[in-house]
C-alpha cells in the first residue's frame, strides 16, 4: 500500500515500504518516519508494551535512509502533525542499510555544492523538490506525446550513429565503429525529413541529442532530450508556428491543472497558459523595438544575442502580456542550409520563452535542386550527399521544430541549469555516475 | 484534406496533396492516380474540354512519385473501380519533382535485394507494406506507455554516454570524449536502477540501447530501441513476471483491436491476445521435456540454444496453447552479476515470444554488500564501482526487465529480419543512410 492510500484505511491491518526519514527514539516511545514517493507517515513503537521489544531493539540500530517493509494497523490520531495518524507496527523488516553518514545533506536541496550534489544524484533526487522536477518532466513529455497522437502524428525512432559528420561537422561526436569511423547525431533532422521523403506525413520523435561543445554553461550539456517533429504538405513556417503554439498551449494548460499549484509551492514559479496566439516579430523590427524601448544597442544584429533575448521576452511581457514571442526572418548566413527561403529570407524562426531561445523551426527545402544550390553555398554538399538523395524522387513540402526537453523543463520551474533538470547531467569534464 | 475525408465531401470544392502513385494518358481523357497517408483517389482530367489545356499539358510531363496539390470537385463516380469516386480539377500544382527512372521498383516490396531497399530506404518505405510496420510500431509502444502511466510508472531519460564500459566491457562502442574516452551503454540497466535507489520506484525508458558486436545476423543490431523499466518493493521476480505478462496482454489485446485485421491481411499474421498467465518452468525441466518429447538433446543445457528457443515455442503451443513462455532458474554463471540469488539460484527468467528470447527479467539485488561479492566473483568490481555506490545508502528490493522494440515489432508481423523492422537498420557494414 502507498502511504497516501493510508487515510482510507484506518483501523484495518496495512504494509507499507519505504525510506527511514527520520528516528526519535525517547524514553518511552520510538518515533520513525518512512517515506515513500506518496508521501511520509509516523510509526509509533511504544517501549512498554513487551512485545515490541525485537522492534525496539531493531529501530534502534536502524540508520537513516535504510528501507523498511512494515506490517501493523493504521490509526487516526489528530494529536500527530504529520497527517494526524500514525502505524502501530506489528512487524519491522529492514530490507536494506545505509551507512550511517551520508555524503551529503538530503533534506537541504542546496545542502552541498552543485558537483558533490551531481556525483552523489542518487541520494540527491532523494529531495522532493529534486524528485519533483522529473514527475512533472515525465508529464510534460506525456501530454505533449497525446497531443501529437491526436493530430495523426506517429512516432519514429532514429540511429544516432551516423555514417558522415553533418549539419556542423565541428562540434561531433567521433566514434570507433569497428575498422572505420562513425558520429553522435547531432538531431533527428535529416531523418525527420527522411520520413517525409518516405511518405509519413508527421512524425516525432523523443531521443537523445549530442552536442560535442567544450563549454561550462547552465546552458550547455553534451547530452540532451530531443523532442522532434516533422509534418508534410503545410503551406508555410506559418503552418509550423501555429503547431507549436497549440503544442505548447496544450501542454501548459494541462500541466496547470496537474502540477500548477505544487510547481508554485515548490518552485515558486507561476504556470501560466497561454492565450491566443504568440506575438510575432521579424528580427529587424525586434532590434528596433529594443533600442527604442530599453535602449539596447548591439553590433551584432544578424542574430539574437543572450541580451537580446531577455529583452525580447521583457517586450512581449509588456506588449503582449506573452511570455512567448517568434522571432523570424533571420538572415540566411544565420541558418541552416536546408531552411527554405523566400526572396532568399529563410522561412523559419526562433522562439523565445521567459528570455530564452527554446526552438528552431522553419519549412524545410524540399526542391532537389534548390536544395543543392544552398548547400553548395554554405560548403557542405559533399558531408551531406546522403541527405540530399532523400529529395531526387519527390518529396512533399514540410517543415518541423525541436525542442529540448530538459531546457523546457528549466524554464517551466524557474532552475538555474540543466543540471538541475536532467536526470543524469553530461558536460565536458562529467560523464560520472 | 486527406483522400480518406474525401467520401463526405461529394460535389464540395476540395483541396489535396500526395505522391503521383500512376499516369495512365489516353486519347480523350487523363488519369493521375494521387497517393497520400490515408489512401489513393483518381484524378479525371478530360482532354476535350479546352480550360484543361494547361493541366494536360502539366499532367504529360510529371514523373512518378513527384508531389502535387490538387483543387478541384470530388464526385461519386460508381464506374471507378478505385473507392467509386473521382477528383475533377480545376488546378493541379506540381510541388516537387522525382526523377523519371526510380532505383527500385516500390510497387513489389520485394522488388530489390535488402541492401537496396536500405540503401533507398527513403523509397523503400513509400511501399505500403513497409510503411504499415512502423505505424503498427508507433502504437505498439503507444500503449505500452500508456499501461505503464496508469500503474504510476514515469519516464525517465537517461545518459548515453558513459564514463566507464561497464556489463560486458568487449562489445561497446568507444567515443573520442574531449581529452578521454567514454562509451556508448549497452543498457539503461545501472541508471535505472540508480532511480530506485533514487526513490523514483517505478520507471521506465524507450531509447536507443548499443551493442558493439560484429555479427550480420537476422537478430543483429549495432544500435537498437529499447524499452526497459523497473520498479521498487516487490517481493519477488513473480511479480516481474507478472507485469511483463499484463503489460504485453494489454499491448496484444489493443492491437489485435486496432490493427488485427490489417496485420492479418498484409502480413498474414495473427495478432493472438494471451488468455490467463503465461506458462512458466525451470530452464533444467524444460529440456526434460524437450527431450522428452522432440528428442531435443544438447551439451549446452546452461543456457537456451536458438533450437531450443524454437522447441520451447513448440511445447508452449501443445501444452498450454501459449506463444509466450516464462523459462527461469537459469544457472548463476550465465547471468548478470546484478541478478538476486537465492540459494544460488538467479531470481530472474528469460521470456520466449514465437521461439525467439524477448527479455531478460529478474529481481535484482538491491544489498550491497550482496551485490559487491556478486560482482567480485564476475572479477568487475573495479568497472562497475560508480554503480556500486548506489547501493551503499539504502535501496528498495526492485526488478525489471527490458524488451527491444524492434524485436517486438518483427514478431508480431512475422518480419524475416531486424532490417525489416527497423526505420533504418544499423550493423557492422551499414551507417548509412
Amino acid at each position: 500500500m502507498k502511504i497516501n492510500e493510508l487515510k482510507d484505511h484506518f483501523n484495518e491491518e496495512i504494509e507499507i515500504q519505504g525510506f527511514v526519514e527520520n528516528i526519535r527514539d525517547l524514553q518511552w516511545v520510538q518515533f520513525v518516519i518512512v517515506r515513500d514517493k506518496t508521501g511520509k507517515v509516523q510509526i509509533t513503537i511504544e517501549k512498554s508494551e513487551e512485545q515490541n521489544n525485537e522492534m525496539v531493539e531493531l529501530v534502534s540500530s536502524m540508520t537513516l535512509e535504510s528501507t523498511v517493509k512494515i506490517k501493523g494497523k493504521v490509526l487516526e490520531s489528530p494529536k500527530v502533525k504529520l497527517n494526524g495518524m500514525e502505524v502501530v507496527p506489528s512487524q519491522i523488516e529492514v530490507t536494506s542499510c545505509s551507512l550511517p553518514e551520508l555524503p551529503l545533506n538530503i533534506k537541504d536541496k542546496d545542502g552541498a555544492e552543485i558537483d558533490t550534489r551531481l556525483d552523489y544524484r542518487f541520494l540527491d533526487l532523494r529531495n522532493e523538490y529534486n524528485a519533483t522536477i522529473f514527475k512533472v518532466q515525465s508529464e510534460m513529455v506525456k501530454v505533449m506525446r497525446e497531443f501529437l497522437y491526436s493530430k495523426d502524428f506517429m512516432e519514429i525512432h532514429t540511429p544516432k550513429l551516423i555514417g558522415a559528420a553533418s549539419e556542423s561537422g565541428s562540434e561531433v561526436f567521433e566514434v570507433k565503429y569497428f575498422d572505420r569511423k562513425a558520429y553522435l547525431a547531432q538531431s533527428p533532422q535529416f531523418y525527420k525529413q527522411m520520413a517525409m521523403a518516405s511518405g509519413f506525413e508527421r512524425i516525432f520523435e523523443v531521443g537523445p541529442v549530442y552536442r560535442a561543445e567544450n563549454s561550462n554553461t547552465s546552458r550547455h550539456t553534451t547530452e540532451f532530450t530531443g523532442f522532434d517533429l516533422e509534418f508534410s504538405y503545410i503551406n508555410s513556417y506559418e503552418d509550423v508556428m501555429d503547431l507549436e503554439e497549440e503544442l505548447l498551449t496544450h501542454m501548459l494548460r494541462h500541466i496547470h491543472e496537474t502540477y500548477g499549484e505544487q510547481i508554485k509551492s515548490t518552485y515558486g514559479q507561476d504556470v501560466i497558459v497561454p492565450e491566443g496566439k504568440f506575438p510575432r516579430i521579424t528580427l529587424a523590427n525586434l532590434y528596433v523595438e529594443l533600442e527604442k524601448r530599453y535602449g539596447y544597442k548591439t553590433d551584432d544584429v544578424l542574430d539574437l544575442t543572450t541580451e537580446a533575448e531577455r529583452l525580447a521576452y521583457k517586450y512581449a511581457m509588456e506588449e503582449y502580456h506573452s511570455e512567448f514571442i517568434f522571432v523570424t526572418d533571420y538572415p540566411s548566413e544565420k541558418r541552416a542550409f536546408y531552411h527554405m527561403r523566400k526572396n532568399g529570407v529563410p522561412q523559419g524562426y526562433d522562439l523565445i520563452w521567459r528570455g530564452v531561445e527554446i526552438t528552431t523551426g522553419a519549412q524545410r527545402e524540399h526542391r532537389y535542386d534548390v536544395l543543392v544550390k544552398q548547400a553548395e553555398e554554405k560548403g557542405l554538399k559533399k558531408d551531406v550527399e546522403f541527405y540530399l538523395e532523400f529529395f531526387k524522387y519527390g518529396c512533399p513540402p514540410h517543415g518541423g521544430f525541436g525542442l529540448g526537453v530538459d531546457r523546457l523543463t528549466m524554464l517551466l520551474l524557474g532552475l538555474p541549469s540543466l543540471k538541475e533538470s536532467m536526470f543524469i547531467f553530461r558536460g565536458p569534464n562529467r560523464l560520472n555516475p
